[in-house]
């Protein structure tokens, strides 16, 4: 295969996963190309051109771009997106490009260096010919590849995204609000609460855009949030009326799924 | 000073965290004895014969064991203790003691092997003999001591270890309860929330009794838990409507606290 007279087009490419995979996909050979809301090409015209599309939009526009894009992908191209959503992106590709199509999420952030270790999670949902292809790009970089289907991904993100996300907002809603010096908490901290500490800061640090549109989009993010609400309930009210036996009881259940899953 | 000429006590020193320390004042050179309810010497004999005693059982029998030793103690002799609430056991330590007291809480568990990086809390309570030389002890093995007043401490504890572990144990009660494979989970994992899976598990790791007491003798607990639902409530509600704008707004308020703790 020449490697090079295939034109990999990322639409929104100047953001910093669309720069990463821009960087990934040149080291790796392909000719690249990007197109934005700012590039002399027209995200059309990249279309047009593309053997493999990615889409690499916010979240609030990856349907509307779709929309847009996928009747100008030939036949026998492929079309994937990068959001943190499946569903909703999956079904538009389907729907608006006759191309193959695979919904990719990376489970990293644009600081990473390489794929070494890192998950990726591909929904296959149209088409045999790009799959092993894209599975050995990113393998052959040391990526852990999971299939899945659209909504056992979006269900599974309510999880890894949703539920930790808002946890860690809420911890450092709690934390400022609790008026503490951060520096005399970093002094009394544990290792555990000096990572945790770290975590809490590094998302504060992000697009706050970003996390909303991550939380809102995705319709199993809210019954997991209610769930884990209704835990802590629970153990506010062992702590409350210092039932030792209520804890021993939720530690036994937690043990069981942890065994469970080995 | 002829270190071996001071007897070093632990009582209850055949729990963990007893025997950490001591290994660490038998390294420092000290004579260290302990005496426990399996142990030929007893406890009333070991806070006879000590010049520093260190109270090391369990939260729930703390201040019963200070009661019941302080008597015995000489006045130019330090007690101390290493429980992670600071109020109550200092109190009983000037209440029922005529020695100098330091309430003294490491802020690591007994798997780490040295103090090096390592927060200690110190609460001086009375006396200025035995201060300098505790301070000189864990400063030379490089750990970082912070000198705080007992209720201090406390407050502060309802964060580092109130909030943090109910937090992570309404966690592994909801991943738990989602039913999704931690294998799946796993390899749907992000770097961020496969730390917090370790988190998660190395808590539920641990012996559900200590938590449970951690979590209800320390009064600034609940007060911080209740802080927390009510944080987490307001951004579950920004999820429910889709409100960008509460999500900025958290964004905006905790990042000033973070900036203003630098």
């Amino acid at each position: 295969m020449d490697k090079k007279s295939i034109t990999i087009g990322l639409v929104g490419g100047s953001g910093k996963m669309g720069q990463w995979f821009r960087r990934f996909f040149t080291a790796a050979g392909y000719s690249v190309e990007i197109a934005g809301r700012k590039t002399a090409l027209t995200p059309v015209e990249l279309a047009r051109k593309s053997r493999v599309l990615v889409v690499t939009v916010p979240i609030a526009v990856t349907c509307a771009t779709i929309k847009e894009l996928g009747p100008y992908l030939a036949k026998d191209a492929l079309i994937m997106d990068l959001t943190s959503l499946k569903k909703e992106p999956v079904e538009a590709m389907l729907k608006y490009s006759g191309a193959e199509v695979i919904g990719t999420h990376p489970l990293f952030g644009p600081r990473e260096r390489s794929l070494k270790g890192k998950n990726i999670v591909l929904c296959p949902a149209r088409g045999q010919r790009w799959l092993p292809w894209l599975k050995d790009l990113f393998q052959s970089y040391g990526g852990h590849l999971e299939i899945m289907s659209p909504d056992e991904h979006d269900r599974a993100m309510g999880i890894v995204q949703g539920l930790v996300h808002t946890a860690h907002m809420a911890m450092g809603m709690t934390v400022a609000g609790s008026k503490f010096p951060l520096s005399t908490l970093g002094s009394v901290a544990t290792p555990n609460f000096k990572k945790k500490l770290q975590q809490v800061r590094r998302l504060f640090s992000q697009d706050p855009t970003l996390y909303a549109q991550m939380l809102f989009y995705n319709p199993y993010v809210l019954p997991i949030l209610e769930s884990y609400m209704d835990d802590l309930h629970r153990l506010v009210s062992a702590v409350r009326e210092k039932e030792t036996a209520a804890v021993e009881k939720v530690f036994a259940g937690v043990r069981l799924y942890i065994k469970s899953g080995k």
